[in-house]
């Protein structure tokens, strides 16, 4: 069989390749309209649409994301605008999210994951940056699909599509768009809701870094960092800057003692730490003292361990700072990302496809992720239920880095990764060897 | 002609008395509908149809507010949101800001100033708060009528009407609508535009403080502080803060050290300092390093040689907390108030309008004013030119201080204030001793 | 009478010019020997020998200064080391401080004080900088007489001979030597001590600022601020700074946030405000987590209230830090200072001695402190018995301000100091109108 | 041979137990007797008397350690006090650092370094802490053995003795006595001064962390990180906190800042930072604006690139801090570490001693180091030189962990690391195996 295998993985990457155009269209789309974490009304429902055309059942709703688990939802206001922008696209979708079921036979069933998200960055308008240069750059401000997420659900739609087309495959598989990936937020509510608790395997990808060219595969992203994130509301009193300064109460100088506090957390002699204050919004007029404070921040460990000692350095930063300044302060967990680790069963699957392909990848064992990733929620509850899982890295983002103005991806990896996604669906549910 | 004054005096006081209804509700209708700096189109609308209703002959545009010496100009959306929100009453209003002249044959020319912007605090929304226990609240978010300006508009228009209907008063007065004396910004370009050139006489008032009840007025303000407002904005470079937080350049720490050496600059052995740094808005995301940050701050000082200490000393902040992070910022001015001193000369016309009035008013010759103020460019203009100035303070403001959500006025001081300003014309005008 | 005194006072001028070069030796030995805070062992036994020598009959100890008052107590090695630099001198002085008492039959009590103790500050080396040019700058490492005390304590000693040699008046004079000014500590354990308690007057001077020349004399010193001193000591954990940073507790960054939150403590609209971190020691080896740190500071308020508003600030800011990093705080008052008033008929009987002393004085009604004074103890304590006290300042210090490195007196205002003193006590011992 | 060597190394252990309470005494007498960097007077004369008695011939002085190499010297009062303490001991130490030199016909050279300093940490006085059971804690305030280098000292000149009591091996032996290897001071001079230019092999060893029981050794340390130690002093202006801060230029808040700042710089995504300032002095009074401050601080990188990164951060940190508070600020670098790699050559030969040894060692490969060596000088220089090069870790310190106030050792380990260090020193002299 295995010659079998290897003889449908080149059909597979052959049509990939002729799908190229229209993926880069999709992605081209998904581009040009970023929507951050929890926001992805749009997105769904291109998703969805497409989905359905290719003869998918999709599940949306509290189906796919359970409401008690989720967190980190925006105001309202932001998603109604979001809701209003996707227009008719939006018209069904509850939530952003949704599943798309597909089932040729008895056989394994394999979870796909692909997350939708922007980042709150705002896109370059370099004219020579090539989303500009092509005319694809973010219409939206300070939103910008900068950690690939576009190109990870087109690479979804065509998995979709290649798999919906071979019908030599038995089995199951489950195609997970993930809302909110960004802060940790949108895989814990759906694996609550239950989307992986009937999975066999687990698999999903990241677009590497600049250190991972197109055509290399790493078969396993290892350092998930555990990560917390937060929101800090300090409270205290305005009153005149000129007149009565000490009628007031300062929740700006807190946020900033604060601030300086938790970048101040001691590094770990035991693994790595992480913290950042990603956001700070405090006060009204300039003769006003602040009577209020909005921090936005995370910490981050090389373990769990770790990270709990930064949360626990974290409560404490928070909670002098408003002592230092006499104001009140509230905070509240709006994400967190926790390890995982990939299983060797899976990325030997993985070696094998991509050693196949007629695309002549060059396979590295390990990259380091670099950050946080809550596919890990996904990655542990499949295991902890006897199942497989892998997160593994493909070669093809431009030299700036994730998270930068001016990331980008070599478009020809859309066809490299919905490849490797059908090959090891094909090969999971044991349509050859 | 003393006695036949003191008549006047009281039959402007009675009828002052009678338009009390009258002024209330024009005073909560400004309150309703507050508007920051430089956006008060609807304000503007308001006063400029009332003048002409009454008969004044009215100025607005560049001859009134010179365009080149307008300083801290808002946000393109924010003016367009602002001349959206008051519909038809800002057709013809080009900028904020009007002035009303009557003449009434030859004699002396009197200027009285009367400032219109709102203070960037969020109204109370407790139900004991006169304002929204009879149902006139302010109707913007974090905009409200937290300084009495509502108060001092309708004690022009009061003024307005008072003279207009009184017959007996020889020469010209020039009633000053100012935007934006919030931060220093509107009295200097309707000083540049030349406003009070021609004025022989210039008088304003204020809102007193809690100390200053109902029915009791201080012949003059004093200490008045010179500040300087100021916006710095740092940029810095973006990037993932669990993965390359190396490659960022923290603005938001910029930030929040030049905040905190902003607060910590010396206090002076020669007269008072204040400082505030009013706003920060800095990043976007919580797991980007933030490369943006928007400060908005001033200094004040005793005299202007200590504003300018503070200054010098405000600048050395930002520079150097840019250079501790790495990043580059830019400061621009956006206001700037200066001290001035009120004549003894015009103190003494005006305790002579309070002793003979029928209100019974408690006299206090000085307080001081507790903050800057940019009507000092119109106090200074005139006495430059050989003319008298005066700004004094009526009683009647709410115990909780200017600036504070709760700040309201008792509304028997709109009577009084605009009996007191008519009061001031005829005996300028010479119309009794 | 009057001119009988109007005589007696050309006299004592006279006398008192004479002994200019044995009093400019007094106050140059005192200032190479600057003794800071309870370390003025050497100037006590001058003081105390040279008042005995004078028929004086002197009291020191617990006579003296109430041991349960003390406060700032130094650390006994500094202590032990002062005492034997003194020698001989030091031999029977228990604690620093003493009282002259020197009685004429029947006749009311005057207390007059002269503080002895130097500053912290090191005295600059400048050849051009007098007591460098003549030979007599400090002695000592970081301890100087940067606030003129050498010269109170000289014209406390001249004062004493001219009452010593003029047989012509009837009362009691008692001249208090205190120990502990700066930091506002010596004052208050001597008014336990009762030393003022039987003073129907009290009166006390200071070299005046760079804006009261030689010859001029302000009546009355105002603007005393209230202040308080204190010390915290922040106690954390060690670790290695490179092996295990997380295991320990940061003293020293938990001092420097208190820090920067102290000098951020909001101004005051009702009147000035200090504050100073003045000394801040942490750490122990640069590879290794401080876990000691030991802060003193002091706040200033231009009234008892605003100081104690001040207060509260600062131990929020003292607990907000500790918190911050988890460490450990305690604070110390080590010093304090209050406001109080001078009484009329003292400035009165001021005037005339100065008006009718040959010296041709410039007499100003009263010209602010500005800074605190332990003084006010005294002077609190004798005017709530009935009695009045007066502090006045005297012309004559060098232009580069007190507490500088280069500060410095003209030696000529040690006989108008030594003469003014003699003066008020003949006056008011009734010696004369 | 093998079979032989094997025996003899069975006799050394032997005679290594024997000497165990003479070690213990040595060791001991070294922990009562602590010695900061290039302090350590007293213990290299106490290496140095016994190295002679033992036959060796000793180097010391600019043959040792280059003059112009020498960073981080510390300030002359502190040596001559620990000179004087040192007494006879001292007389004719120049400089701190011992080299001792044994010949025994040809052979090749192997040099073995011992690190002589103590660390700045006041040790504990809790009556359980054995050194404090036993009587002989530290006798010096805030100096204490906390890093175990009293027992490499005796572990040295236990070593000494048994191989100079061993007659059979061939080549020679050069026992480097290191002072200051605390803040990465004392190797790099001696390198300059070229005693491991003649070099075939070198070793050192450390006392291992709380991981790492008795009886245990790991042939390698890895993880060294690159760091540099500095020291910056900030110099303002000294000004009367109450009277004129404004005229102050406070280098207390610059040190403050600069701290914060610091403890602030980024992490980073390629590996292990650390950064911390260990020393704040600043300021002389409480009323004093400070003018002075001394700060001490570190960074480090788990690479070389990254410690680079650091240090310009730092550098950045200290000159912003400057700027802000309009203060001068000079830095000077007090001492640097590098990193370096242990040959598996000799991890090999350490192996077999280890398991030929009749302890029944347990083995490691490899164990992070987690700080800084200044050992890798050495290390690098042999290579260099086409050497080979060991750095290894020795079981038995207590569990509290190194520089903490508890550190405490196993004694039974000195004869461990005797016997270990004299096993290298046979078996790479060839006389076995």
């Amino acid at each position: 069989m295995t010659q079998g295998l290897t003889e449908r993985l080149k059909k597979i990457a052959e049509r990939s390749e002729r799908k190229l155009p229209a993926l880069t269209d999709i992605r081209r789309g998904l581009h040009r309209h970023p929507e951050a974490g929890w926001t992805e009304f749009r997105t769904t429902g291109v998703v969805v649409n497409r989905l359905r055309e290719l003869g998918y059942r999709v599940e949306t709703g509290s189906a796919c994301v359970h409401p008690d688990a989720v967190r980190g939802w925006p105001e309202d206001a932001v998603v109604r605008e979001s809701r209003a922008q996707a227009g008719d696209l939006a018209r069904d979708i509850e939530v952003p999210g949704a599943v798309g079921i597909l089932e040729r036979g008895d056989g394994p069933t394999v979870a796909l994951r692909f997350d939708m998200d922007a980042t709150e960055v705002s896109e370059s308008d370099d004219p020579a940056h090539p989303p500009v240069a092509q005319g694809f750059a973010s219409g939206r401000p300070a939103v910008m699909h900068a950690c690939g997420h576009d190109a990870h659900v087109t690479i979804g739609l065509g998995a979709a599509e290649l798999l919906a087309e071979d019908p030599d495959w038995r089995g199951r598989v489950k195609l997970l768009f993930q809302p909110a990936e960004e802060g940790g937020r949108g895989a814990h509510p759906m694996v609550e809701a239950g989307v992986v608790d009937d999975a066999d395997y687990f698999a999903c990808l990241h677009m590497g870094g600049p250190t991972l060219p197109l055509g290399e595969v790493a078969l396993e992203a290892t350092h998930f960092l555990s990560s917390v994130k937060m929101e800090a509301r300090f409270r205290g009193v305005a009153s005149h800057a000129g007149g009565a300064p000490e009628r007031g109460r300062n929740a700006l100088l807190a946020a900033c003692q604060a601030t300086l506090a938790l970048h101040s957390l001691p590094r770990n002699g035991q693994g790595a730490t992480f913290v950042n204050v990603g956001v700070l919004n405090a006060g009204t007029g300039t003769n006003v003292v602040p009577s209020d404070a909005l921090m936005k921040y995370e910490v981050r460990g090389g373990t769990d361990e770790i990270c709990e000692l930064m949360e626990e350095g974290a409560r404490r930063c928070l909670s002098g700072a408003a002592t230092l300044q006499g104001v009140e302060v509230e905070t509240e967990i709006t994400g967190r990302t926790i390890g995982a680790k990939s299983d060797n069963e899976m990325k030997d699957h993985l070696a094998w496809i991509a050693g196949s392909s007629p695309v002549d990848f060059r396979v590295h064992d390990a990259r380091p992720l670099g950050g946080g990733e809550d596919a890990t929620y996904f990655m542990r509850r499949v295991q902890e239920r006897g199942g497989k899982s892998l997160y593994f890295l493909l070669g093809g983002s431009t030299p700036t880095g994730h998270h930068t103005s001016t990331f980008d991806v070599d478009e020809r990896a859309l066809a490299h990764g919905a490849m490797l996604m059908a090959g090891m669906v094909l090969r999971l549910t044991g349509s050859g060897a």
